[in-house]
């Protein structure tokens, strides 16, 4: 059932606290013991440039910055990434693995910073090469127990109130509704059962034939 | 003629080399003789968050960054000065001159870079408050004029090659092409003869009425 994993594109995103990295790591060490070569990477981040976007957008000193700047600068490291890491590991025949991707920007920025998901999904069609992954699992979790899982200094976006939050679980919620490229798994449960749910997907998108025609519908 | 100048957004831009520092020192100068309060910012750049991500933008050691990068991380810059400083200054009735803005990411990355600049124009309506000002004045200038007055180290923008300036200078005037709103001066004459240029523009946009319906006419 992960014949067919190589060259995929798989996202893992959902609100902060919700469990990305245990699931990264859990999902791309079962991939390896299934003989699949996987590629992690984090967005924003992992290029030198993109790593340095992620430093302005996450300082808690730039309390002044404007939701439009943050779609710009989310993008920005998001067409990087691409163009450096992604693409390079897709041709590669690679799986990849990545922590958030456009469904974050759509959540945070788009539903809960009011900038609108069309408007997002519009600049990225206009900027990025590939827009949508070929599957994207949403860890859900409520307020509570995510914010029982950030046990450190919260960054800049972290620290924005409860009810952005609230609306930011909502994005994504709004986001997967009916969309055969995404997945929301229950993110509440113990990490094992939120890990089976993940392989389970992931598992899926193995055995399914490409979806890239989802992606060509978008642009 | 300078009588509805407070409010006014007006740019100098043109291919690196062109001039527009001393042209903006020189206007700014003239507007204060006669009575109009100015404020002169620099895109990208000014804000605090603008200023590191100009720090990316032109740093040598990111020869990787890519084109759509590039566009949204100068994008990114824009809407945060727009926010910051242009709007609040526009608002208590300056005239805001302004060193550089859209009309240079047209020309590099639109139309050098190939990007389109019907990209670039269509990402700026979806993420700026304000896309076009009341006068852009491209200061126009070839190739080997604009070299010599660059004495000094080259930022990464400046280090493309000749081919790539050559394209920028022809960007500038495409878009400017038919446009009521844009002024072409040859900045290739000495520093007065310029100024002189600059200053009848400005003078016709401080005896028009408010071109704001072509801003609307865009969005």
């Amino acid at each position: 059932m992960t014949g067919t994993l190589g060259g995929r594109f798989v996202v893992l995103d959902g609100p902060d606290g919700c469990g990305k990295s245990t699931q990264m790591r859990l999902l791309a060490q079962w991939l390896g013991e299934q003989g699949v070569s996987t590629a992690s990477f984090r967005d924003p981040g992992t290029t030198a440039i993109g790593e340095k976007i992620r430093e302005i957008l996450l300082s808690p000193a730039h309390d002044a910055m404007t939701t439009p700047t943050e779609v710009l600068l989310y993008m920005a490291a998001r067409a990087q990434l691409w163009a450096e890491e992604i693409a390079p590991a897709l041709q590669r025949g690679r799986c990849v693995l990545l922590d958030r991707w456009l469904s974050s920007t759509c959540a945070y920025q788009g539903h809960a910073g009011q900038f609108g998901i069309e408007k997002v999904i519009a600049i990225a069609n206009d900027a990025l090469d590939r827009v949508w992954p070929d599957l994207t699992i949403v860890l859900d979790v409520d307020l509570a127990t995510a914010a029982g899982r950030l046990n450190r200094a919260l960054d800049r976006m972290e620290q924005k109130g409860d009810s952005y939050h609230r609306k930011v679980r909502e994005g994504f919620l709004k986001l997967a509704e009916g969309r055969p490229d995404f997945v929301v798994v229950d993110s509440s449960l113990d990490v094992d059962a939120v890990h089976e749910q993940v392989v389970a997907a992931v598992g899926r998108l193995g055995s399914s034939p490409s979806q890239k025609a989802w992606d060509r519908q978008d642009r």
